[in-house]
């Protein structure tokens, strides 16, 4: 029984950091024979530049066929001025959104060894492991009505909508207690229901959850509370589930505290455990093609999807730990480099990766 | 020539600290000759006690009538449990929005007494000295439609509306480009611009009013990577302008970069340079009337009151001064106590600074 993995390398240092994780994915292939099968497809600017648009609909329905997807980043300046509605962001939407990747799991994760990447104190960030479940396919990003209309007085309004329904609270909070059950069973539920009554239906499905994962502890916080305590003592934190919008803040805020955003893999996934998995940092267009990028989270990004899609524990857990091992030899690229460590490139990390594998 | 300070002491420490502040007001209403005439109000819990609503009509009409608003906090644990339509903070809200307070600045400052206190390491923040302008009586805050409905399938949704025009767009640009024309002439607009309508709008505004302030060289960033960039390097930025939800996370980030949200006054402004100074952390109720809270974000907001409503420049410079005399001569409350300091209640350091003035 083969498994189909799509490769979507997209813009920027993309194609540079995929490649490395493909060949890591080609050496477990082989040794832990698992019998993946690579299907390359484009989205973003690369596949603006072929089809005139950021993702095809035969792309989505190709995606649907696969057990997982693999994406490196998608935009660059050259789409800047494109009208909106087609930019590479969008190709990104709308994959999200049609294969209903609504479980974005990020993790916030502290290297050992890269303790002193991180602009804040030792003390505060050592140790720090923090998953943030974000809901990927609703809210803001996908409410209507939305556009920008002329009111009666002749001026412009710009106007969104923010929405959600139990059944989309619900099951993005079962994915965070249940991840919960797995670490420190502890869940924070990030709202704004001082203000905002899509939060106040949030907080209370959290709350009517809760009872079923008794072995869980649920609290509630603040949107603005916890971009502070993020800062202020992020380790407080086992998992944050929360909307869509909030979780971007909130998992780009914490993947920076550790001062490593290039090593931080994530995973989006439907209600069958199938998903996408992308590195948390961007495209970098300022350092594409010039084989400096760090190719690590899109490796951890590989594992992640052996893991939780494919459920090949062994595979997943022997490239974690070769990544362990090229960071204790003091491989660092420029990103997470400091002084006394040994600068590389894209490919080089990605060699030693493969030697210690 | 009298002038009418309206005094909102709230909830929690909110007394506590706004009797400080009050004090530092009536010597240099003496000193300076300044003729301020205080008038005492209820908000929050505590109007909520006695009128059964966080904020009555009569108050807000007597707010018009004055000069200026110095404002404790609001919100407790005894109103948690109530009608989320009348909890304190709906006072707060009311407020602004009768008063067309649309213009809140939230300056992020470092003393360089206070480096310690940071959760960020020195090198990354010594020095610090943002101005948040935050948009607060539009966007999702205000939006409607908003409320909780049943769908036709017989679950519940919450929504919300987030709007902006481009008048109200304009007034807190202009703020935001007259405030870094006095400061190091830099604008970062943040948005969410790839994703949402009502910011695709903020952006082409604010590049519209660019040309009119030349000086002042405006950027554009995404607000996930503004809660990224604030953590890496936040002294990268002087003004950042934003929306209300956007701003309220913002800036409760970019204060505890300090450590010392203690510290922290600010101020909402109407459209005549009217409105209310309150410090930027909250009520606190987990140390209230124990007399170990910060007065000194009450005591500067009743500076940058004196500066910016009253054009007090002397007073206010001086009431300045005297808090940095007693930063200078080891005086910690609780909140920004290091080893080596000499840590004081809420009382003593009121007492401090007026020694200092
Ligand atoms: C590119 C953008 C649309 C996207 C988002 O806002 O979700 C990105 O910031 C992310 O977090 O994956
Ligand atoms: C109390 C709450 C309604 C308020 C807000 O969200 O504006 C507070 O967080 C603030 O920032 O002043």
């Amino acid at each position: 029984m083969s498994r189909n993995i799509m490769i979507l390398p997209g813009d920027g240092i993309g194609p540079e950091i995929v490649r490395e994780a493909c060949r890591v994915l080609e050496a477990v292939n082989d040794s832990f024979d698992l019998k993946l099968n690579f299907v390359d497809e484009l989205i973003g600017g690369a596949s603006i530049d072929v089809y005139g648009e950021p993702l095809t609909d035969a792309a989505v329905e190709r995606a649907r066929e696969c057990d997982a997807i693999l994406l490196g980043a998608v935009g660059g300046p050259k789409w800047d001025t494109i009208d909106r509605a087609i930019r590479p962001e969008r190709g990104l939407l709308k994959i999200r959104s049609s294969l209903e990747l609504y479980a974005n799991l990020r993790p916030a994760l502290l290297y050992p060894q890269l303790v002193d990447a991180s602009s804040l104190k030792p003390e505060v960030v050592s140790g720090l492991d923090i998953l943030i479940v974000r809901e990927l396919t609703g809210g803001i990003y996908f409410g209507e009505p939305r556009g920008i209309r002329t009111l009666e007085n002749g001026e412009r309004e710009g106007y969104n909508t923010y929405k959600y329904s139990e059944s989309e609270i619900e099951r993005i909070g079962r994915t965070a207690f249940e991840m919960a059950r797995k670490r420190n069973k502890k869940v924070c539920s990030v709202d704004k229901a001082n203000v905002l009554e899509a939060t106040i239906l949030w907080r209370e499905v959290m709350d009517r959850l809760a009872p079923e994962y008794p072995d869980v502890a649920l609290s509630h916080m603040y949107v603005d509370n916890a971009a502070m305590q993020l800062v202020r003592a992020p380790k407080q934190f086992d998992v944050l589930v929360t909307g869509n919008m909030f979780g971007d803040i909130l998992s780009d805020a914490a993947a920076m505290l550790t001062g490593s955003i290039g090593m931080l893999p994530s995973a989006s996934l439907n209600k069958h455990g199938r998903g996408m998995y992308e590195p948390c940092h961007g495209s970098a267009p300022d350092i594409a093609g010039q084989g400096i990028a760090n190719p690590l989270a899109t490796i951890l990004s590989a594992s992640m999807m052996l893991r939780y899609s494919l459920g090949e524990t062994a595979a997943a857990d022997a490239i974690e730990t070769a990544v362990g091992e090229v960071l204790d030899q003091g491989l660092r690229t420029a990103d997470i480099y400091t002084s006394g460590t040994e600068k590389v490139g894209t490919v080089q990390m990605g060699d030693a990766v493969l030697a210690a594998l």
